[in-house]
């Protein structure tokens, strides 16, 4: 099969075997989506070779146990070792030997099949589209806020940065019955979420210390001055984003107002489908086009113009 | 009297007039200790003009409630509107239209008297020795972390750093029962904690990410790149350092490993107190000099000296 493959943060269609690793399923793509750590790779954000893509939805169609055979499936992207000090404790996302599904050391999903272990996958309940369950791994991820940082109803949360992670988390922070204002630059966004009744707010709105709570998800270094300027004093930043390179910072602004900085990565998948069948989580809303495979490298172009939404490969 | 003024980075004695405020009992030193932040402000970390301190025992010697007069006491040194946001949702040291003493539009301690309002007064009690009493401040301050983070008997925890803040830090932390260790620069440091049964490591030693939680009380901006080292994935940085200048660092790195970074200030003086009263912190043993005030000059420029603990100024 022909992958679409990253290497020297060069794009090219590569025939690979789709052989699946023993003890792992071997998994035929029905939809895929473009993510912007997809994009931040090609940047050289890590040294990844291989096909790229880690976000999907598919069939089973090679498995050691027949139960799975004909199942469609989403997929965990991390897969572990379950036996370093971080898989022991309840941190698999962390394991200390992982590879990353189209990240680190594991080809993706831009291609016909891809293949994980069995343990990685969840059931997509019938009632839920292919459109809506490609969206199941970065709605996890938005999920993971709520794992670490507790919103109470009454807290004023702000979200900067309203792309295709932004959205997906502005959608499942309005569940909390919260205090949200989305900070969104480009027009399309603001009508996403103006469609959701979620509040949006100007840059130049944005009160110095008012937020009880404020994520970044811009997917660029800028983000953070304007998340700092708005958390209050012992606030929570939550920082989703993630970009190639360092950023300079005030520590001592940060001691001096007791702020809390708190990465925020991969999250839960069972909730991620829960919210989906339930429909309180739209995420097809955020789908602009619809290539197949074969254009994986204009879908790339497309995906990374600026205030572009979510882009789908089909092989 | 005459105060120890800093004004442009340059300290010197200037003839001040011993008024309280209104509604502030004045209140005469009995003994004031120099901290890393007195040294920070004659490196410009704020800009501060007045009378430099803010660690002290005294006796009321004024006071709009004759209750007061005579008491031996210590003073929380944030002075609070009450009525802003942060007064008004219990984060009083945060105030938005705070003086600090000595060190925000307020003279501090390195005079014969000083003032605060009654609220800010704690009773000193009569077991608590002068030399005790004057780290209810940085005592209280080693205590914000636990108001902060939850230390579980369990949880490996590093501090590094073990100057004036850091041991008291590490003498509140190792009453959890945890696994505490501490990196130690100097010999005397290191005696300090090997008297109380506290482990110290070395910096060679530290693997990387695995400590549940890091203390960075280096007071320097380079502690901050051990800590994020030694941390583990989805552990927490404690950063009690304040500084002039800004820090590099690598955000999306502390989001793949989602970590948890919170900045600590000021804390509770009560329970600090009740360490003091009971005897399971010992702050005195790190009383390296004591000096007159008149030469208090002097006394400065020994307590920064590299690995030099506290020096104590008496009036």
């Amino acid at each position: 099969m022909k992958g679409l493959w990253l290497e020297n943060r060069q794009l090219f269609f590569k025939n690979i075997p789709p052989a699946p690793q023993y003890d792992e399923a071997l998994i035929q793509i029905r939809l895929a989506g473009i993510c912007a750590t997809d994009l931040e790779l090609m940047q050289g954000y890590y040294p990844f070779t291989g096909v790229l893509g880690h976000e999907f939805v598919g069939e089973v169609v090679e498995s050691s146990e027949d139960a799975w055979l004909g199942k469609r499936v989403v997929g965990e992207i991390n897969v572990t070792c379950g036996e370093c000090e971080q898989c022991r404790n309840g941190r698999e996302t962390h394991c200390e030997r992982r590879s990353v599904l189209g990240i680190v050391n594991r080809n993706g999903v831009f291609a016909k099949y891809t293949s994980l272990p069995l343990k990685n996958l969840h059931i997509v309940p019938d009632s839920v589209s292919d459109e809506a369950a490609v969206f199941t791994e970065p709605l996890a991820a938005a999920l993971e806020i709520q794992q670490q940082v507790q919103i109470r109803p009454v807290d004023r949360v702000l979200v900067v940065g309203a792309g295709r992670l932004g959205q997906l988390i502005a959608q499942t922070l309005a569940l909390t019955g919260c205090n949200l204002q989305v900070l969104a630059r480009h027009d399309i966004q603001k009508k996403m979420l103006a469609d959701r009744k979620i509040a949006t707010i100007e840059e130049s709105a944005i009160q110095a210390g008012r937020w009880d709570v404020v994520v970044e998800a811009t997917g660029a270094p800028a983000g953070f001055a304007v998340a700092r300027k708005a958390v209050r004093p012992r606030g929570i930043m939550v920082m989703k984003s993630t970009y190639k390179g360092d950023i300079t910072l005030n520590m001592s602004s940060l001691v001096v107002d007791e702020i809390t900085v708190i990465g925020s990565r991969c999250g839960p998948f069972d909730p991620a489908l829960r919210l989906l069948e339930s429909g309180e989580i739209d995420p097809t809303v955020l789908i602009q086009a619809e290539f197949p495979l074969k254009q994986g490298i204009v879908a790339m172009n497309e995906a990374s113009k600026a205030g572009m939404m979510k882009v789908l490969l089909k092989p």
